[in-house]
């Protein structure tokens, strides 16, 4: 028998209405009575989303019999990853690359459309107060690096180069630290930069050649790692965000061949796609962008997808997953 | 073909040991590329809590098709929920609480054996500051309360009293205001005690007639409730942990019966047998204990299952869950 709003004494707030009886909670029944309780909530996306969490959390304490010592251990965990936290240190993110569930989450967001460069994790380090700057800009103050010119393009999947795309380019340094390491040291932004693509499509900067790194692991994911035998060494690789009106965002990173981390990337970024050869600049590229022969040059043709491209595709991936779970699908978020 | 340990350039360590190759993780692959890295670990039950959670992660991202929205905002609540909290404030432990995590895992914690005491939530208001105190001790410094005399006996399964038990006893003020929630203007504890079982295995003390109150609902937990339409209102009770060496350690909670959230717990606590009905002492009881007759009177039996019976039917249920999953029943962390 349902339970309608009785009287609320003292400081509590009236039950706000008809809600399901629940009492002698067992391992059997805990999962469909919470669930019963998350579902008072009127939006069904969010019961969706609920529903599904609370399967999950539950099956894992069932299924690995969870001892209070490890769920304690996982309480002091979680907490220790918000509170090492802050502008400038997103532990909870790196937490979720070294999990994968970045990358599944990046590669369900942006299913590959034919031909279009494929995306990779954000990761911990993208700020906001990047220079909107020229094409040309030299990435670094880091006068010992081996500098790198990077010359990309940026086409639509028909092949037609794409004028004044927002370019969010961002890098470590030649030691592989990236300037929001530094912490109270950061005098601003180093090693990032936002640029156009040119009338040509076209969009180039100054970068260092990119070295590997570890990830930060002097805090609670570190921990983590070194209890899984796991290294935290990333392979060298530039940052990339482009984005336009009309076009699927697109989050990517590229990799120089050969890094001894390349197939072992403790976040799962690299993709195939994703691995670049870097060749030397000749006389017609220094001519034309100003800058020495000889220098280290990446080339790249990034290829945008267009929202509809990327919209039904979604779509597609949604109306399966629905088939899958034999799920209304309008709780998949369709768009 | 497994990459070998490369040369570590930089900043970074040495790849520990031979490690599964990784490129091109989709949305169908990573899981398994995940676990395949996680099992570097050298530790079977961890490798097996790590195999099991990466799966339900990874699959509830998939059959929600999550998107980054959603990511950002999980990402962010779990942040806050670690940064609020303190040596005070467990916001951590009220999430699990309120997800049914914390008792289900009880449950598997402390399975019921026959005749023995139902265990129940911790709670977040339990601290390690209580006073070490003797039997008939007021919990309260709290002279509006309506006084409520408890008196209790702790028996084992063989209906032999217990002398000498650990009797940890906490409890909200006639508010419902628990001494920890007075923040900095907490003088020291309040409305709790650690008392021990007399040689007849009784412990008594003076509480307030327990009230419903909200659980902390200014933090991110609380938004959460009210996203899923929860109310955060408690039913009234006592906690109780009793604690003796060769026994079971006990945790639990008694509830006044007819609490008008005694069926819709915001932490699913309630059990019918924890459930109580209060009396009033009479002239026998207010000799013996030195407390006014007409006073309202909670007296419980307490029943402990010993270490042997409470191993035993772990043991049981993990072979029931290892049957399931068909998984090494080392792996269940077996006693």
């Amino acid at each position: 028998m349902p339970q309608t709003n009785g009287n609320a004494p003292g400081r509590c707030a009236p039950i706000p209405k008809t809600i399901p009886p629940m009492k002698d909670l067992t391992t059997e029944n805990i999962t469909e009575n919470v669930i019963a309780l998350n579902n008072l909530c009127s939006d069904p996306r969010t019961r969706y989303l609920f529903e599904r969490l609370v399967h999950h959390l539950h099956d894992f304490a069932r299924e690995t019999q969870l001892t209070s010592e490890e769920w304690m251990s996982g309480i002091n965990f979680l907490t220790a990853v918000g509170q090492i936290s802050d502008d400038l240190r997103a532990e909870m993110i790196l937490l979720s690359d070294t999990m994968g569930l970045s990358l599944l989450m990046d590669a369900i967001a942006h299913p590959r459309v034919p031909k279009a460069t494929e995306g990779t994790v954000l990761g911990p380090f993208h700020t906001h107060d990047a220079p909107v700057t020229d094409n040309g800009y030299v990435l670094h103050d880091d006068p010992g690096a081996e500098q790198l010119f990077v010359l990309c393009n940026i086409k639509d999947t028909e092949e037609q180069p794409l004028e004044n795309v927002q370019c969010d380019v961002w890098e470590g340094d030649s030691h592989g630290f990236y300037d929001v390491q530094k912490g109270a040291d950061r005098q601003g932004p180093d090693g990032r930069a936002v640029l156009r693509s040119n009338s040509e499509g076209v969009f180039y900067f100054t970068a260092v050649v990119p070295v590997p790194y570890p990830i930060p692991d002097d805090g609670p994911v570190g921990g983590m790692l070194k209890l899984l035998n796991r290294h935290p060494n990333r392979p060298g690789h530039i940052h990339f965000m482009l984005e336009t009106p009309g076009y699927d965002k697109l989050v990517t990173a590229l990799y120089p061949r050969g890094d001894p981390y390349e197939t072992s990337d403790p976040v799962f970024g690299v993709k195939e796609s994703l691995i670049v050869d870097l060749s030397l600049v000749d006389e017609a590229v220094a001519d034309k962008y100003g800058v020495k022969v000889g220098m280290k040059l990446l080339t790249y043709d990034f290829v945008l997808a267009s929202d509809e491209q990327a919209a039904e595709l979604r779509k597609d991936r949604r109306k399966e997953a629905a088939a899958k779970l034999d799920v209304d699908i309008s709780t998949l978020h369709l768009d």
